[in-house]
């Protein structure tokens, strides 16, 4: 079969109506894109199986596909990775071609996949505390020691992943993230509708370049710090996580637990550390 | 068993070390609790069975339940919910209680739950056409011409969520949804980690008041208006859809396909519309 379908933009172009005050006008505007991405994951000897759907902009499938596997602790390796590619099942359609991605893995995943993704099952889980429980029983452990970061470095991150962002420049708002070295330079950026994919997508691509565990780090988001934001950076050894917004209590108790930098509010030369300022000199 | 277990709050009190230039100060601070919430489902002659679990800012978590399952389809009207409840289960432990609700049914799910929030199973909704087909397979319908409003009205509402936004007002950030009548009353606020859970908590509280379908209201939401944001208010029958930040494309579709108006970047005067601009008068 032929992969003839058209490949989604990371863009859309639409007619709308701006109004300002009593000012109307008509014009052509662009929206990011928003489509379902299948990860798919098969290994020798079974084919492949539908793991999870995310709503995500697309570009960086690949890099989306494997940062996923990654930050749930499925994919120890860029090694377990034997080929990412556009599902060729002929099953689908044309229209659905560029929004399934095929991972074949080298070994079997770890467990069941929809022993995690399926609908919950126990009351395993349920709470704060056991959600980190969690982690430790997947393999995430306390974090090292990790960089010491100048403040000054530290508070021209956000602008510097703004440059970067060259949808939001065209659409007005999406999610964002970063990843950048000590010393404050930016290593990839990479924009979502959804702010746990714009980290995926990140992760993966470190995956995919052979540089995980990422300890030497710093993750970047443009909006909240959330359980799941944190999460990611942890499975990807990332000891130093900054949003530009409010982070939640269970990030919170994440950066506590595993040792993590979580600072939040970076905006201009003013933020808030919530754990680990040791990793910030004086 | 008594429920003695302490209810976890919507914001929890941490120590942070806040930093403006030089200037250094240790400092009390107050983040917006994030804890899971599992949604179980049951009905005569079926024991409660896990539906789902998210990541939720505790408070209204019966109207989050009530709203989950309404959004999703799967529960037509208040009639259909016999009890409403912080699940009793023996085997969960204390700290588990409050994060756990069930919900007794009239009568069975339409469908198998697992069948919807399982790992996906096949090619079926992993393009936007077929997500949107999907929701009229569901029973979403077009919706009614429904109200027109005064632009001055809709330049208000964002102003009027904020006031209602509690947490925001002690967190510094938190995804807000507002339902207001087409005069721009507000009938209710609510405030979550999740912006789609903000959603659910509002259409939650106007099935349980038996205020469903919304065919005369407007939803505001605080950040971005996705795919699942359209969806859910689609669900309700809300006709107006107004977002403090951007569309993606699969809502601006939602929004052409089933009727319904959309605006974006709704800040001081200005605001840009989408789709329907017949439901705001000159």
């Amino acid at each position: 079969m032929s992969l003839s379908a058209r490949r989604p933009g990371s863009t859309v172009r639409v007619r709308v109506q701006e109004v300002d005050g009593r000012s109307v006008r008509h014009r052509d505007d662009v929206v990011a894109t928003e489509e379902p991405l299948e990860i798919r994951v098969g290994w020798p000897g079974t084919p492949p199986r539908s793991l999870v759907v995310t709503m995500r902009t697309p570009g960086a499938d690949f890099e989306l596909a494997a940062g996923f596997l990654s930050s749930e602790g499925l994919l120890p390796s860029a090694d377990d990775v034997v080929r990412l590619a556009y599902c060729s099942d002929p099953t689908l359609r044309a229209e659905q071609r560029y929004n399934v991605v095929t991972v074949d893995l080298a070994r079997p995943l770890r467990e069941h996949p929809t022993a995690r993704y399926g609908a919950a099952t126990s009351a395993c889980g349920v709470c704060g505390k056991e959600s980190l429980d969690e982690l430790e029983l997947r393999g995430c452990h306390p974090l090292p020691p990790g960089p010491v970061l100048d403040p000054a470095t530290l508070c021209a991150l956000p602008d510097r992943l703004r440059a970067a962002q060259d949808l939001f420049s065209r659409t007005g708002g999406l999610h964002a993230a970063g990843l950048f070295s000590a010393d404050g330079q930016l290593l990839r950026a990479r924009e979502d509708v959804g702010r746990h994919n714009a980290v995926d997508k990140v992760v993966g691509w470190a995956l995919l370049e052979r540089r995980l565990p990422l300890t030497d780090h710093v993750l970047v988001t443009s909006g909240r710090a959330g359980y799941e934001i944190c999460q990611k950076a942890l499975a990807a050894g990332i000891p130093f996580v900054a949003a530009v917004g409010a982070p939640s209590s269970l990030a919170v108790d994440l950066a506590a637990t595993f040792g993590m930098t979580l600072v939040g509010f970076l905006r201009g030369e003013r933020y808030v550390v919530y754990t680990r300022p040791d990793r910030l000199s004086d």
